[in-house]
């Protein structure tokens, strides 16, 4: 896909939030590795994962944020493409790495039986992942056609896991401490409002919505996006962990 | 804007000022987290902290560094405007970042009830977050009543993280233990002193103040006040902790 030209405003507002959303993944992957040490060892695995997550986030960020600067020359006070290519396969990458990695999180944070963690890690890391596959034909398709075809087939693992999410798991939820169980609860809506935000961008080009403004917005809302499902999960994540520490001590 | 044309000295003062700034910044941030053995569980948190606010402003320095380097072209002995912009945006985003941190390790270091850490850090973080925020339209336009309009909306935000750190919090710090009392007292009257840095150079170019020794004057004068605000008050943090350590153990 070619790159409108942008304004001044619009190329420092997307390269700065590029910037931000790296510096605040950084940020947050040395936050919950250090933490490790205020949970309990039952919980350390959840956070050595919470900041993996984060910190492979950080990586493809860098990535993006150089990739923007050279898909784009400074002409005339505008920003015109420069011909080299802007890799949106660095999203994909990224998704397919640490959407599983986030649903693995859930569950050991959940504290399940061995046995249902591992089983019901390989299902809703297989469907996550199984999902980020299927969009990316799609992504990088201009035929509205080829795109509708492969987002509709990406939505079928989605649905499947928002349905383990509220029912699989709901039983389970239910069985979480009290002090624990609002903050569970919360990590599965923060998931499903996160996420969700994914499959919406993707049409907005088959909707018509294309040039400066629509890329500018895409990008800044693909980031936000990407703060929320990662780093603010991971604090809820962090929350529960340390939670469920001070419930066991006290 | 558009950067004047500097002396090789007064480019070379600001460059050295960045590198000064960067290197204190990395080592604070290896000092505060390497030291976090040195203080009781309860404050590791709060040194954790410390060190990512320090660790993001090293980030935005090292960006900072190379931006100064790149909006500068040595021709006939000055250093004239590249045409490369100087991304006056870095400081915002890392203020965006830090500053709400920065009240929460106050507010960690104070070890007031969950409670009152929560709704204390959730009030003072958004109103720093949004202390920022409302600054930036006025930072990136040129036009005096335009910047007057931003710089009297920040300010109220500002007048209200004052009035709690000095009114709110007033309780909470005549509660402090004795050996303690006086730093944590000492580090909101550091919190304003190096705060109000920062309203002042905004309004310079508003009085007239323009050109290159206006230029060099704001940006070391940004660089002291954020290695005060940053590592000088993080110093005051670890002191807290480590006196209150001390006083659990004796």
């Amino acid at each position: 896909m070619d790159m409108p030209t942008l304004t001044l405003g619009q190329f420092s507002l997307v390269f700065n939030v590029f910037s931000l959303t790296l510096a605040a993944f950084a940020a947050s992957t040395i936050f919950f590795w250090m933490q490790r040490d205020r949970v309990a060892p039952e919980f350390r695995t959840a956070l050595t994962i919470t900041g993996l997550v984060t910190f492979i986030a950080a990586y493809h960020y860098l990535q993006i944020m150089f990739d923007w600067k050279s898909a784009f020359t400074l002409a005339d006070g505008a920003y015109v493409a420069s011909g080299a290519p802007f890799n949106d396969a660095y999203r994909y990458v990224d998704w397919l790495l640490t959407v599983p990695l986030l649903l693995i999180e859930l569950l050991l944070v959940m504290r399940l039986s061995r046995a249902e963690t591992v089983s019901k890690g390989w299902l809703l890391g297989g469907l996550a992942a199984l999902m980020v596959l299927l969009g990316y034909p799609g992504e990088i398709s201009s035929d509205d056609g080829t795109r509708w075809l492969w987002w509709s087939l990406s939505m079928i693992p989605f649905l499947i896991i928002l349905y383990q999410l509220f029912v699989g798991l709901g039983d389970a939820i239910a069985r979480q401490p009290a002090e624990s169980r609002g903050l569970v609860s919360a990590a599965r809506y923060l998931t499903v409002v996160s996420w969700l935000f994914y499959p919406i961008v993707f049409v907005l080009p088959m909707l018509g919505l294309e040039g400066a403004a629509a890329e500018t917005a895409l990008q800044v809302g693909y980031s936000i996006a990407d703060l929320v499902a990662k780093a603010v999960f991971g604090l809820l994540i962090y929350t529960i962990a340390v939670r469920k520490t001070e419930a066991q001590a006290g």
